[in-house]
């Protein structure tokens, strides 16, 4: 029996996220097909985390127990000529026993992406959500700093969260900016439902001068849901990197 | 009565090529359906140049006459409120009466997309053809720089083609190498029908060895379009930019 790591990206924009739902059509739904198809084991694999509906993933990881003798080496390219051309496998390893995709992630890093143009660049207009108006970046850079520790982030998570804690920590929280406007990195121990979107989302009112950077430890302090900003488009999400112990 | 001149930005993923087909589905009939239901005026427009079904444009050029009275600086936003999310006017300028998009077109740059990475990246799969295998780089940039000149491109137009002459001019053909792979970039007065896929299946095939950036000179003498390399995929094709006198 060997324990598989796979790291996968994916263009969630025809998904409905990556975990299997009543409703289906998931990225676990094609991945597990895929498996299926390729050893004839009905597996179930273990995500990183959820990602919603239409959020998409540049190295989401996964795991799963086999007793297929397929090579390591050969598992990315086999299963990759089974799956649709908008999730793409990009590694496979072998990894201890204990080794599970979700219990052993120690840092996530999400990117929520902004395209500033005056109209939107048609190449990348799947995975940036439109936003013309003037912002103000150093207002936003100083909120999203402000967030940046172990907070309870209550108001920032959706009220449909049945976490028991929403005690969470914050690493860095910044912001890069391109030609096609601006990347927010938000780097954490875990996060809530929709929890990175209201960050996003918060941060564009406060770049807007609807709030200021000033608020937020007041936000944080309400544990309101309603005090924070709104929940950003799901489309310009992306999960971008997830980090183990060595 | 105004000749209108725009820039437009489409994906060309889900079209029949820019120019009006009987089989219908073109970049042009979704344009001239948006003037209809901003003007109600019935206007055929002038593009730049044919794009082939599945090919991309970052910035086709193309103008119309209107009895309109919408300001000019309003027609972007107009226009782009009544088109499909995969097609984006850029900017509209009004231009002397006797501009014609396709006539007055002194050069224009093509660029080829290749994604060299292992896997296809997922978010560009669908502007960047996908090949794996090592290139010579070095030897494809010597083969392009054979092109470069005034010589009667038959050797790389599609049979099917029916200009009078096959004589073109190209000014500059060079390889950008970027994290993805490498773009090709095209320059010329003006290209056959297929002339840039050929050519970039012509570089592929000397980067993999297949020819030789020698045997150029002699491919072009032959006038004979099976002496040059395939007609590389459509979607790995971009209309870059198209150039006019000042």
């Amino acid at each position: 029996m060997k324990n598989v790591k796979m790291s996968v990206a994916y263009d969630g924009t025809n998904y409905q996220g990556f975990q299997t739902q009543p409703s289906g059509n998931t990225i676990q739904d094609q991945l597990e097909a895929g498996i299926r198809m390729l050893t004839g084991e009905e597996i179930r694999i273990n995500g990183s985390g959820r990602t919603d509906a239409g959020v998409h993933a540049r190295a989401q990881v996964f795991n799963f127990h086999t007793e297929s003798r397929i090579p390591i080496d050969r598992w990315a390219i086999a299963l990759n000529a089974r799956l649709p051309d908008d999730i793409v496998i990009q590694y496979a390893e072998e990894v201890p026993e204990d080794f599970h995709a979700r219990f052993s992630a120690k840092r996530k890093t999400y990117r929520y992406a902004i395209d500033t143009n005056k109209f939107p660049n048609v190449f990348t207009r799947q995975y940036r959500f439109h936003h013309h108006a003037p912002l103000d970046v150093a207002a936003m850079r100083e909120g999203l700093a402000a967030l940046v520790g172990e907070h309870d982030f209550t108001s920032f998570a959706s009220p449909q969260s049945t976490q028991p804690s929403h005690v969470r920590t914050i690493y860095d929280a910044s912001i890069v900016q391109n030609q096609d406007g601006l990347d927010i990195f938000v780097t954490g121990n875990g996060f809530l439902y929709n929890m990175v979107r209201i960050i996003a989302g918060t941060a564009v009112w406060i770049g807007e001068g609807k709030m200021s950077a000033s608020d937020i430890p007041g936000i944080l302090a309400a544990c309101d849901r309603t005090k924070a900003g709104p929940t950003a488009m799901a489309h310009g999400l992306m999960l971008w990197h997830v980090e183990y112990p060595e």
